[in-house]
């Protein structure tokens, strides 16, 4: 009878700023044109710039009257200025009509302003004194009630940057342009393998005694597309060293991205770790990763394509996932400002212990502005869907004290 | 010559307060069933509930050796006590041993327990002492290195709660428990009526002067995606009644929500609170909110379908779109529990003056902890590319103090 495998996985332990900052496989994806419609949340690839000014004529913001400022200097209430009414501007249309000296032309908000006008007066600070005629009861400065030609963009200049996903306002901004489609990174492609003898999956309805449902691949999928990439899940492969060689060359030769659940055991560990080695060249980066839940992790380069091995149980996964995953898919999708993640200040309920040197992730319940921490073994999911977030207790301190303030990094 | 139509539009000003307090609407989206792997951000119709214990059967959560933990009780390193392995657990298997008093049995993480054990040591707190035999250096407690068979959920308990869009874990955890699929909420299909004489498709390449582009249909799709709904664009439709009419009945009867970005002229936004008037009862809810930009905002709830009237400007409209039209669509999407924005506490950079009564959204951009106002007309689109989030000045302030710590809403 043979005892457990003994431990040969912490031969390069790093810490998260370490592979936050320092795991940097080459891979990125190309470039494709896609439609604006479908454009949301992808990633340019390029600055995209103005092909003319914006909106390109001098256009009135208000409703009233286009007119010369200098006719209105010194109105007031009690000393109106009189200005003739010699035309109106219809929406959508060239001015039929200039403004001279002492006239006005109607404006509807967003209409052209006529030659000779470089200002529009509030109809609210005008009165009708006859037909034809209105008196001006404020002045205006030149400049006033109209944007410029070019006031939202110059011709040739910088709409969007690169390396920004697309956000609502970005896709107004195109549309405005008259962009049809924007050149962005492809969504990077993420192979999904689980392995483990256990794991069955999802789909299964009648569990053996000692089997569970994959409860990774499908979660894992959602992050990859929340981070910007395209899921590809690879099924179950077998705790065996050759049938996952099998499977993990053939996920580093067809995608972006490989991620493999590793087994829970430090005995399927170490297969993984095996396989992983001899994908390719840098190879294996960090085994093992100081952080609670989650230190049986192991990062790859196989030949400028990340490869991460996570930990077995879906809890530290999904921890893992998002703190160090999903930034290597954003880097491969050629994401350089990521989008904010939600996050709320609250008071800490109770002490967190924990060790320095390495980080832990706490899950919270938050309510009324107290994060209260939820314990339980890291085998449980069910303490990830009672959380509405986490707080991360740094790897220099040893715990946070009942009553501080934290950060609680929020779900969504 | 007439001067610009009277403001008959702000018989109905509501707060931003008692907008999203009091406009409830009827609609509710039916319920259907969709897969696992499509949906993540979709709204369970009802609570889920576990089909049976989960996991299943009392597994390791530690590499080691399943005992009665009785047996290890005063062990040290000085005095370990010395037990029997008479076996090992497969992984995915049932044990084909039990563990007797003074007897181990080793144990992969995730293995199951064997009848007769309720502990499992951790393999670094044992020594082998000769081949077939372990030491413990150190004691556990019943139910240490394991979890229960039922501790993830009950049978019957409640794994999510309805109302909450679907997380990645919650994904997970509806895998582990061998749901394939789930009943959630259709996501609200919501029309998008553009009009304006002067507003043409976004693909037009050359504009005639007076045109724009249509851009707020297109950002409005991306937001309504982002609430959990489904746009449904229906192009733009010119500033005269029978042909908005005609429009906006044919949305109302086929769509949950209706979206229509009003004329920006006065004139324009007439037309349509006529319009809206005449499409059901209860009918125009709020004619103006005060709020800026987007005061001259719509609501009508007609036969229990909220049609929402947005400012003619674009940037006007996405502003209001995000504040009120957003929490509609997810209100007729059963999402009880929106799920969180991100937000950031920033210093002020400046004064930010404001009207008591009246919401102020401000731009901003937000760098090193200081958040700077972005000023420009509201007809301006580039300022909300500009911005990396919004504060918002609440109704009962006159202005914000430069200096002061802020809540940045930011945009993702």
């Amino acid at each position: 009878m043979t005892g457990p495998a003994t431990h040969r996985e912490f031969f390069a332990v790093r810490t998260v700023g370490e592979v936050l900052e320092g795991f940097r496989p080459g891979r990125r994806t190309p470039v494709e044109a896609v439609t604006l419609a479908d454009a949301r949340g992808r990633v340019p690839a390029e600055p995209v710039r103005a092909p003319h000014d914006l909106p390109g004529f001098a256009r009135s913001t208000v409703d009233g009257y286009a007119v010369r400022a200098a006719d209105t200097y010194g109105a007031s209430e009690g000393l109106p200025s009189p200005l003739d009414v010699t035309g109106a501007v219809a929406m959508g249309r060239a001015p039929d009509v200039a403004v001279a000296a002492g006239t006005a032309v109607v404006m509807p908000t967003g209409g052209v302003i006529p030659d000779g006008a470089d200002a529009v007066v509030m109809v609210e600070h005008t009165q009708e004194a006859m037909p034809g005629t209105i008196e001006v009861m404020r002045p205006v400065a030149p400049g006033e009630g109209l944007v410029r030609a070019d006031e939202d963009a110059r011709a040739g200049g910088e709409l969007l940057p690169a390396g920004r996903p697309l956000r609502a306002q970005d896709l107004g901004l195109l549309a405005a342009a008259g962009a049809t489609e924007v050149r962005v990174h492809a969504r990077p492609r993420v192979a999904i393998v689980s392995t483990g003898d256990e794991v069955v999956p999802p789909a299964t309805q009648e569990l053996a005694v000692g089997q569970v449902r994959d409860a990774s691949a499908l979660a894992l999928a959602a992050l990859v597309r929340d981070a910007g990439g395209e899921p590809d899940p690879r099924g179950i492969v077998p705790d065996d060293h050759d049938a996952l060689a099998a499977a993990l060359r053939d996920a580093v030769a067809s995608c972006d991205v490989v991620v493999v659940s590793a087994g829970s055991s430090v005995g399927a560990r170490d297969v993984t770790a095996d396989v992983v080695a001899g994908l390719g060249q840098p190879g294996i980066w960090a085994h093992g990763i100081a952080i609670r839940p989650g230190k049986p992790t192991l990062l790859a380069d196989c030949g400028g394509v990340p490869v991460i091995g996570l930990p077995g149980n879906p809890r530290s996964a999904l921890v893992v996932f998002r703190l160090v995953g999903m930034p290597v898919v954003r880097l491969v999708g050629g994401m350089t400002q990521p989008p904010p993640a939600p996050s709320v200040r609250a008071c800490l309920e109770r002490d967190v212990p924990s060790a320095a040197g390495r980080l832990d992730v706490v899950q919270v319940a938050v309510c009324d502005g107290v994060a209260s921490p939820l314990f339980g073994a890291s085998a449980l999911l069910s303490v990830l869907t009672a959380a509405d977030g986490y707080v991360v207790v740094p790897d220099d301190a040893t715990g946070l004290p009942g009553g501080s303030e934290v950060d609680v990094t929020l779900y969504a």
